[in-house]
């Protein structure tokens, strides 16, 4: 297939650098070094499900102005050709003499000045996706050139969207939103939850998810155990509340929300605290403007939890969404992270049932100027039954 | 859900554990440091989608006698819980001030004295699944304890399968070959790759997938340009060679073999590289037994493509499988791991058939003394066409 990898046209990948050497002149950086599936996709537009496959290592390195070099294994040269990159290096990858260390060595070499500055991410919620040894291998050839934090660079960069990643995670959330719809055809009463999960996979892809990176959730008479777990074989049982999570994905872009169903008629305590996740989602949603910070969205969902009578649930109560299943900022009492327009966020308020058993929701926004607009069509205000 | 989440009864992890200490002591290591997904289900049983969410690291402690211990965020308390291992330490992340380094630390400092060695996976196909300044700040707190390479001393245990787990691939091989016999259903000439891709997902699903993490292929008159690409929005042509190839998951085991498929009658040069491909597959398996190379694998393939009068692609020919789509060793000239029973390996022949253009051919098999059993069933050895 000679099919156009790029999702977006040229210009929007530009911009994404342009702004990313903006965030690098500020900072002193001659050189940024990327490996992770996420930052490489947002700088070359290169997508691809081979990175299930740890192998190889894969790099870009972005210079302080002009355009990303591409140091690849020689299997991804077809499809990153079709990239608006136009300078790939390829070895062939695994190589246990010399895995792509001495050719990302001479990029960053050339790039930068003996006495220069290469960034890269090394904080929060950041992994360096290559062998240990070989970077250190990379740093110690490349000194006195040193290497520095660019987590926040990066950050500040991705985590407010263009309107044209908007739209794509809008038609990601639309895509859920519709197999959302279709729970009911096939979460009744006696299903394993395994058989639900699946099915519900099924819907994402037939109503136009490219591929579904996530599914979690549970099921309980009033809530579930956490919302990290598979699905185990017991069935449905009526009275239970059933929770779905997905991370879908369309054109690399996630949406990440979840909806509530009631298998028969719910408990009192289930549908209080359906209700009390609604109504503080609700009112964060008539309260959240841009200049707030990322701990203020945590107050704001805790306090409107504990009005509306319920504990609020351990954890983040939200995050950033896009190109990952979750991005910073984190609503904690801890993420001093300003809150932008432009900024895609999920807000995930979450509550404590009794003893062990919690409840969730989830939407998904972008924020604007004057306030969220919702990219997830709003979960309904009374928990919805599926009758059995 | 009070699902236990232990695929394997205790026994089967104990079992590693006892053989990942056997080799620590071999390299007088006085602990094992584990971050990623693959090596933290391997030892704990620990099996979630949650690891898409690149917010927070996971550890896993092996000390160099007893049980493992767990460093994890909270959020999974509930899942690792139901796990085999008792002693989980747990933190509330992401925390921006201290994200489980302090736990981490004292965990690693209890289990190992001052003079001490830590074993870490550093090497070829390895991550470290945590902030590298974390990483550093960890090692330098536990200084002068070392961090040392312990990547054979994982993947010597890993790369030997239990029959346990030869069953769990073996039943995702089935699974992926039923999906494949469906694939004339909804492979006609006019339909969109990207179409096809989705309906071979749901298929999957269909058939008993937990979840579908790898789907790649191509299509075009005499093979494809690589078989990494993600669909294009192109139709199927009468005359194209269609390949799909699929990491489909159930239980946390991976499948990972392609087949092909001509749409309508293909032309003699795809016809003749099918048969290659088939061929010196089909030699390679009557020739493999415990005791060769990696590299070995190599040159059989290789030679059998050659001598059935076609010129072997780049890039390795095969790899190892299990808990992640790709496993080492690597089919490649460079790579001398002895071959073992226990190992499950693919065998991946690759030949240029025209200008860019490509076919592949893969098979799973487990190694046996007496040489391969196969785990996928075997492709025919004619290539099968969808009539159009």
């Amino acid at each position: 297939m000679a099919e156009r990898s790029l999702i977006f046209p040229a210009q929007e990948y530009r911009a994404r650098i342009v702004r990313l050497q903006a965030g690098m002149a500020e900072q002193g950086l001659d050189a940024l070094l990327l490996t992770s599936p996420a930052d490489i996709y947002y700088t070359t537009g290169f997508l691809t499900r081979f990175w299930e496959s740890p192998a190889r290592p894969w790099f870009v390195v972005v210079p302080h102005a002009g355009d990303p070099v591409a140091v690849i294994p020689s299997i991804g040269a077809d499809l990153m050709g079709r990239s608006w990159v136009r300078d790939i290096r390829t070895w062939d990858a695994p190589d246990p003499r010399d895995d792509g260390v001495s050719l990302l060595t001479d990029t960053l070499a050339q790039a930068v000045a003996p006495n220069g500055r290469i960034g890269l991410p090394m904080g929060l919620e950041t992994h360096l996706r290559m062998p240990l040894q070989d970077f250190e291998a990379v740093r110690m050839r490349l000194a006195p050139r040193r290497f520095v934090d660019a987590t926040a660079c990066v950050q500040r960069v991705r985590e407010v969207k263009s309107e044209a990643e908007i739209a794509k995670i809008r038609a990601t959330c639309t895509i859920a939103a519709r197999a959302f719809a279709r729970v009911p055809e096939f979460a009744q009463a006696g299903r394993p939850l395994a058989e639900v999960f699946r099915d519900f996979q099924i819907a994402l892809l037939s109503e136009g998810a490219d591929w579904v990176s996530y599914v979690a959730g549970g099921a309980g008479r009033d809530g579930y155990g956490d919302v990290i777990s598979p699905a185990g074989p017991g069935p449905l049982q009526c009275g239970d509340i059933l929770m779905l999570d997905t991370g879908a994905v369309k054109d690399g872009y996630f949406c990440d929300f979840d909806r509530n169903f009631a298998i028969g008629p719910a408990s009192d305590t289930a549908r209080r605290a359906h209700a009390a996740l609604w109504h503080a989602t609700e009112e964060t949603l008539a309260a959240l403007r841009p200049g707030m910070l990322a701990r203020d969205m945590h107050r704001l969902l805790s306090d409107g939890l504990r009005k509306h009578g319920v504990t609020p649930g351990d954890g983040r109560l939200g995050h950033g969404l896009g190109i990952t299943l979750t991005e910073w900022p984190s609503f904690t009492p801890l993420d001093d992270t300003p809150l932008r327009a432009g900024m895609v966020l999920t807000l995930e308020p979450s509550c404590v049932t009794s003893e062990g058993q919690i409840m969730v929701h989830e939407e998904n926004i972008v924020l604007r100027a004057d306030g969220p607009e919702l990219l997830s069509p709003r979960a309904p205000e009374e928990l919805p039954e599926i009758r059995t």
